[in-house]
C-alpha cells in the first residue's frame, strides 16, 4: 500500500483500512510505513467517506515507528487521545455535535501495605527516592500497580520487592483518592492489611534506604503521625486490628456478563453469598 | 529562539530550556514553534550535557501545535509517555540502567449509583449506547469520573444527569477492579449508596433510553441477575441495606504532609477519630 502513488484529489475508493467499533465509530490501526503525502490524501478521502456514512468517532493508532505521520493526522483535525511507550492514539469526532469520545485513563493506582507481626511491630521503610527522601520519616511500603495487576497481587509483590518479606493478603481496610498527583492525574491508594509469612528483612537497594520492624508505639511517636494525615489513620487502623480484630473488604471473583473474564469485587464478608 | 540558525555540531551552550524535577531528571516544556533542524541540534546537545550532569529521566512536553517535532524527538530516542488532547509527553532514560520512569495512568474510575426510595424501589435505566444497548437490561446508573472529580461528587452528578434525581451521597459499599477494559487499561467501579432527595424522573435523552423506579424484586427477577455477576451482588447489597442497615465506607477529609491539598480517605465509621 505504501508503494502506491496517490494524488491529492484521490478517488473516493482509496481509503485507509478501518474497522468499526461498538460506538458507530471507525478505528485505523496503522502498522506499515506510508508516505506522508499518500497518508494525507487517503485520510482526507476516508474522513469524507466516514462522514457520508454517518460515522461518529474516528481513531488512528500510530506505532512510534510512524511518528512521521503524527503531524499529518493533527493537520487533518485529529487530537491526541492517549499514548503508551510504543504507540500514539489520535481521535476525531466526525458529527457536528459535542464529542462523546471518552476520556483517557485518569488514575494511577497504588497500594500501601500494612504488615504487622505478632510483637505489635509494623514493617516500615525509609525511601531513597521521591517525596519522602531526606525527611527521615519511616513509612509503610507503598508502590504503583503494574498494568493489569490486581490490588491483592500488587500488595504482596511490593512488600516482597522492597523488604524481602513474604506475605499473605488479608483485606483492604481503606482507600484514599487524591487529585493533581502527577501530570494532572489523580491517585488512588488502597491500604491493605497483609499477614507476614517470613520475618528476615532483605531490603531493595535501588529505592529503599532502610527497612525494619518497628514497634507500633515508635511509629506513632514520629512527629509526622500527630498531624491529621494518613499516617495517623494508619496507626489507628493498626490499633483497631489488634484490639478489635477489625476487618476490611476482601475480593470476590465474579464473572463478566459479556465474556469469560474474571474480575474482583471487594466488599465486606457479610455481604458475600 | 526559533529564528536562530544553528548548525549540527552546535556549541554546548545552545541547550533546550529545561527545569529540574524531584527525581534528578529534567523537563523541557516546549511552548513556542521551533525549526525541526534547530530543535534536533539543541536536543542532541542537551542530551550530551544532561548525561554529563548525571541526569536520569528526561521529559519533553510538546503541545499539539508542535506535532512537527514529535518525529525528531523519537529519532533521538524518546518514547511516548502519555498524551492528553492538547499535548504529548515524551520520555527518555539517560543512565545505562533500567528505566525508573513511572508508568502512565492505568485506570479509569467509574461510579455505580444505588438509589433506593422508601418503597423498596431501585432507580434503574436502560442505556442507548455501550455494551448494554439492545439487551433490554435494566441497570443502575453508572458513569465515568471527570478529571479531578471526587467519587462522592461524581456519583450524585451522574444520577442527576441521567435521571434528573437529586441525591445525597451516603457511602461506598463495594468496588470492583477489572482489567483490559478499554485500550488495555483497567477499570475501577465504586458502588455508591445514595439517598434520593427528589423523585420525579427527567431522563437524559442522549444516553438513556428509559429510566424508572423499579421494585427491587422486579430488578432481581431479571434473568441476568441470577448469574454470578455484579447484578446479583447489587441486589444483595440492597437487601442488606434494607434489612440490616448495612453500612459502607465514608470519606474523611485529610490534609497532605507536603502542601495544603485536601484529599479523602474512605473507610468505615468505626475507624474514624
Amino acid at each position: 500500500m505504501g508503494q502506491n502513488v496517490v494524488e491529492v484529489g484521490v478517488p473516493k475508493f482509496q481509503l485507509l483500512p478501518a474497522c468499526e467499533d461498538d460506538h458507530e465509530g471507525v478505528i485505523v490501526d496503522m502498522k506499515e510505513p506510508m508516505d506522508p503525502n499518500v497518508f494525507q490524501a487517503m485520510l482526507k478521502a476516508s474522513l469524507s467517506q466516514w462522514k457520508l456514512e454517518g460515522k461518529k468517532g474516528a481513531w488512528i493508532k500510530l506505532p512510534i515507528g510512524l511518528a512521521n505521520l503524527v503531524e499529518i493526522a493533527v493537520k487533518e483535525g485529529f487530537w491526541y487521545h492517549h499514548a503508551e511507550p510504543q504507540y500514539l492514539m489520535l481521535a476525531y469526532w466526525i458529527p457536528d455535535t459535542l464529542s462523546a469520545i471518552p476520556a483517557n485513563a485518569t488514575h494511577q493506582v497504588r497500594i500501601g501495605a500494612i504488615v504487622m507481626n505478632d510483637k505489635r511491630e509494623l514493617l516500615v521503610v525509609r525511601e531513597k527516592i521521591g517525596r519522602y527522601w531526606g525527611t527521615g520519616i519511616w513509612k509503610i511500603p507503598t508502590g504503583i500497580l503494574e498494568e493489569g495487576e490486581d490490588i491483592f497481587t500488587g500488595a504482596t509483590r511490593e512488600v516482597k520487592e522492597e523488604t524481602g518479606i513474604n506475605t499473605e493478603f488479608v483485606d483492604v481496610i481503606a482507600f484514599r483518592q487524591k487529585h493533581r498527583y502527577f501530570f494532572g492525574k489523580s491517585d488512588l491508594i488502597f491500604l491493605c492489611m497483609l499477614q507476614p509469612l517470613s520475618f528476615d528483612i532483605h531490603k531493595q537497594d535501588s529505592e529503599i534506604e532502610e527497612a525494619q520492624w518497628m514497634p507500633l508505639e515508635e511509629y506513632a511517636d514520629q512527629p509526622v503521625v500527630e498531624n491529621h494525615c494518613i499516617f495517623k489513620h494508619i496507626k489507628d487502623i493498626c490499633l483497631a486490628k489488634i484490639e478489635r480484630g477489625n476487618a476490611g473488604w476482601t475480593p470476590l471473583p465474579i464473572t463478566s456478563l459479556f465474556n469469560d473474564q474474571i474480575s474482583y469485587l471487594y466488599m465486606e464478608e457479610d455481604l458475600k453469598p
